[in-house]
């Protein structure tokens, strides 16, 4: 009955709103008893503008019920839209009729309601419209609402499952909302920040050809190509190397991407890229603008002012910090101390080819207890540390270490040298093959500088990693594969290297990284058709093979390719970066689980029998479809 | 040899390029014999934006060799880059060495050049740069070209099919890139406007989940899930709906689509839409916006001040044109004459259900051949009128038609009469069954139209076409079909008829017409969920089909849908009208041919078994597989 009313009620009010005025009509109905107040426009203001200068105003407010809550004769409802709350009030003494329906309110209903702008006199300081509220004079339900499956709060007690199913509900709450906001933003500035400088934002297409490098394609079957497929594009490299041969000079895009790939917390089937390539161009000027792009964000959305990004060779960043993607909010740089720990007899040293140290401030207090944890810590399967040797240098000067029965004092007092360490500061020594030690060695630093609090978000250090390897060699498939993709061009200097030792060959190659996460990469492209057949041979590509899957590229460069670098940054991460998320799938609207499920439109699924039969396909009869996973 | 030489000297630029200023080396080596020039830095300017301003400035410019001629002991180069042309001078008095290695460049060579700015003895009066000249000094070659397919100019020698094949080459011609240049300022200039007006641009999903209504869709084999599907969209409708529930109040997103049809001029398989949703908003709101886009594209971009847009109903436009998206760049608006010509003896009009007629100004001299062909034209079967009768207003006055012997001079006064004709004009008359007949007249209108030169592409008239009808009924499945989608709102006071005459139910729904195109189009769309079962039901579903496929969201409905609607535009279409363009697919950079190949990178294609092995597929073994249709 009262569903029934409301739909009679919105059915008059769209048929009477002819006047530009506010019409009030009394109309008298067998069904409806009661006296329906019309109103005509959905609002004159958002829940998040009014203040002290608008007192007096008379306003209608649409939005949804935060809470409403009783107090004396009063109903107070706190009313909720995309750009804020607003509290409005029911007065039982000035309007009992009026007082009685809001009473009836539920959570999320959407209403509209007209009314005064008044003071509070409980003013709420943590909300911009915490100095005002509304003395409501009507009110129309819009829209009732069941009960939400979890709370829309900052705080929600909705699990993750939950919220993914109800997406659209979770996505009310402000937190989450506005990680979207900022996506927009960020989007937006950069947008205007390329405009500026001539990049030209082309669309590429989504429908290609599948390329045999790197992550698995997600294919689309083609029906009007039967037993062909298209392949969803990885990245629109090929595209916009195109369009640098074309002459297009300085292009960009914000564009999705696609990998079919088993799935962690940043990985999603689907994901942004911000995509660019410059022609004429060297590394500096790829450098100079993106940096400028990066420090045009920051300055624009969190005015932050960024200095200049420090460079570091990719050489550099795995000796000091053994990854290629450095948190450098904090230092702790490994130190290799395999010099001075050798020939002491503690074999364990003596037989590994790397010693490495890092010296933790003011932690030579850590407890038994605490040293025991971070020794499982390296042990655990994720970092594959046999062991871990510590040397506590406490703040009286003793040096105290679990291998004091193969080391003097006088050696340990060289290592604490070496490693700049105080007293007070403890150090955390790991051993073994070198590249996997170092690896070991980050995992620790990054937890010693979580456990230290240096990791902090609101903090932002930027660099730029360069100079990395061109190749890297697959051990068990015996060949080597492009450490960025086949069309990074190797430093000048090292193409004779091509020929006598291809591990040794640097790139034109450059990651931009901020707080221990890669944010961007690029390179400078080989132009030249003869330097890319050298590289796919040395890839390990038969001229047919290479002809095949690159022969339009590789063609196109015979008709005149200019020079051209360019760089893609990954929109999902740089957004959460901004945001300070741990995971991406909280800076994208509707994400996907790890099991490449959208739960809450139930995506993928079954499909009709004739459209696969349209499409010339057949299920393979042994596996049964699964509806859920 | 002079390759190798040229990789030795970009070598040798590469390593030298330490200082910020010039480096000229001499380098002596057994291979290279000529003394070598190295220039550091692309270029200084580009090859657009040089002036008698810049007279006697040393310059350095970086291009593509547009083409070359002698003239005298002079070679002149046009070197052409994405902002222009500029003319190179070599001199063989003052540098024969630099002349004679200039008198070898192809077109197409990627060069780079020094020289001085100087004024020309003879003018281009048609290019920006027309006033001056480079005069070299030095030269060298980035790549050299081979012979292109055809001439990358204005008015090229290529054919379609060639081009498409090399569209990198095709996309280097200025007619070609400025369209994506103007994309690219459409696209950029209507986020700028949305932005402002708090729209936020959310990315919806690519891979979602099946929808049964409208086109087919492509589908996307899932590894994860064996034997189920994504489904790239059709568009982000069900999404930005979900949006406008989660409160985001102002959505937008210029995005890629996907319709698996069957292609023709104005159609591709994936093409990008202006997709828009508004909360709390009424038609009018939404109407005041996006006409408001679209007049500040035509003053941002083309200088043209719009007036406002005259809204027609949809039966209007059906009466008086013929079609829901009239060309209104010139009258010859239908006048309906069946009662003038009833119950004169002429079988063919009394037995016809409608009988219309445009007025033609100044056709009456048309010649019998000219008519015979206007006869021929509305036979066609793309047209299908059964023949074509026509009064001829002399400029004497004289009436004369091909049914004189039915109808008196008297008669056919009336009939000019109400066409509002002058002595000059034709009168062309259609007849028979009302909707197919005024479809007809509406062929022969744009024909008329075309062929007077009032179709004139510099014109622009937009208007809105409003009050469409909600269903459409589709006779041989006996069963009505959204005209929008399920998801359109009827007119309030229309809803009884629902029950009792579907068919006349009107919808709150709008097109965009610019020059007989539909741009954009859009509804309000049904927010209350009895309404929206109601309408499932109309449209034949079953309450367990309208769940299985919508009940998503119509769950989401249940929690407090605000009152919402929305608009999208063809991005492609829209670039088309302001570029001018006849067909799409010259405002796409990498566009699909009608069989839906990228016949460049030679897509779509077959894939390894071992993918298939992975997504579970078979290929229907009585097919062959077709690598190129």
């Amino acid at each position: 009955m009262v569903q029934y009313t409301e739909q009679f009620i919105l059915l008059l009010f769209f048929t009477l709103k002819n006047g530009k005025h506010f019409i009030f009509i009394t109309y008298l109905c067998s069904l409806i008893r009661s006296i329906t107040i019309i109103i005509y426009m959905y609002r004159t203001n958002t829940c998040g503008e009014l203040r002290m200068t608008n007192l007096n105003q008379e306003v209608i407010l649409s939005g949804w019920v935060q809470k409403a809550r009783k107090f004396g004769g009063m109903i107070f409802v706190d009313l909720r839209d995309r750009y804020g709350i607003t509290q409005l009030v029911f007065n039982q003494d000035t309007n009992a009729e009026l007082c009685n329906r809001a009473a009836k309110l539920g959570r999320e209903w959407v209403i509209q309601v007209k009314g005064t702008v008044a003071e509070r006199s409980n003013k709420n300081p943590n909300i911009p419209t915490g100095d005002i509220e509304i003395i409501s004079s009507e009110l129309a339900v819009l829209n009732p609402s069941e009960t939400p499956p979890f709370t829309i709060e900052e705080d929600t007690d909705g699990g993750d499952d939950l919220r993914m199913k109800y997406r659209y509900l979770d996505l009310r709450r402000s937190v989450v909302r506005s990680n979207l906001e900022l996506r927009h933003q960020m989007a937006f500035a950069t947008r205007s920040y390329l405009n500026e400088r001539q990049f030209m934002e082309v669309e590429t297409p989504v429908l290609i050809g599948s390329t045999p490098e790197g992550a698995r394609d997600f294919i689309v079957p083609s029906r009007m190509n039967p037993g062909e497929f298209y392949a969803l594009p990885q990245s629109p490299q090929l595209f916009k190397q195109l369009l640098m041969v074309s002459g297009f000079d300085r292009y960009f895009q914000i564009v999705k991407c696609f990998r079919d790939e088993d799935l962690r917390a940043d990985r999603q089937p689907e994901f942004t890229q911000i995509d660019c390539e410059m022609s004429f161009v060297e590394q500096e000027d790829i450098l100079g603008i993106f940096e400028g792009l990066t420090k045009y964000l920051f300055k624009t959305i969190k005015n932050i002012d960024l200095p200049d990004f420090p460079r570091m060779s990719y050489a550099d960043a795995m000796r000091l910090y053994g990854s290629d993607k450095p948190d450098t909010r904090f230092g702790m740089q490994f130190v290799e101390i395999k010099d001075l720990t050798a020939g002491k007899g503690f074999g364990v040293f003596d037989g590994a080819e790397y010693v490495g140290a890092i010296c933790v401030e003011g932690a030579a207090a850590y407890t038994r207890k605490q040293l025991d944890e971070l020794t499982d810590f390296v042990k655990r399967p994720q970092v594959g540390a046999k062991g871990l040797i510590y040397v506590r240098y406490d703040l009286d000067g003793a040096l105290k270490s679990s291998v004091d029965k193969f080391y003097s004092v006088e050696d340990l007092q060289k290592w604490v040298e070496r490693a700049g360490a105080k007293p007070g500061d403890l150090l955390l020594v790991l051993c073994g093959e070198t590249e996997k030690t170092q690896k070991q060695l980050s995992e620790l630093r990054l937890e010693m500088g979580a456990r230290l609090g240096l990791r902090d978000k609101t903090k932002y250090n930027c660099l730029w990693v360069v100079d990395f390897p061109l190749l890297e060699y697959d051990e068990p498939l015996n060949r080597y594969f492009a450490k960025h993709h086949p069309f990074t061009s190797p430093k000048p200097e090292d193409i004779p290297l091509l020929e006598t030792n291809p591990g040794a060959v640097r790139a034109n190659a450059y990651d931009m990284v901020i707080n221990g996460v890669e944010i961007g990469g690029g390179s400078i492209r080989i132009h030249n058709s003869e330097l890319q057949k050298k590289m796919f041979s040395v890839l390990g590509f038969s001229d047919e093979q290479a002809q095949a899957q690159f022969g339009f590229l590789m063609n196109a460069f015979k008709y005149g390719a200019p020079p051209h670098g360019g760089i893609a940054f990954g929109l999902d991460r740089f957004v959460s970066i901004f945001a300070g998320l741990d995971s991406i799938r909280d800076c994208i609207a509707f994400p996907k689980n790890n099991s490449g499920r959208d739960v809450m439109i139930d995506a993928p699924s079954t499909v009709a029998q004739e459209q696969l039969d349209e499409l010339n396909l057949k299920i393979n009869p042994h596996e049964t479809p699964v509806t859920n996973t």
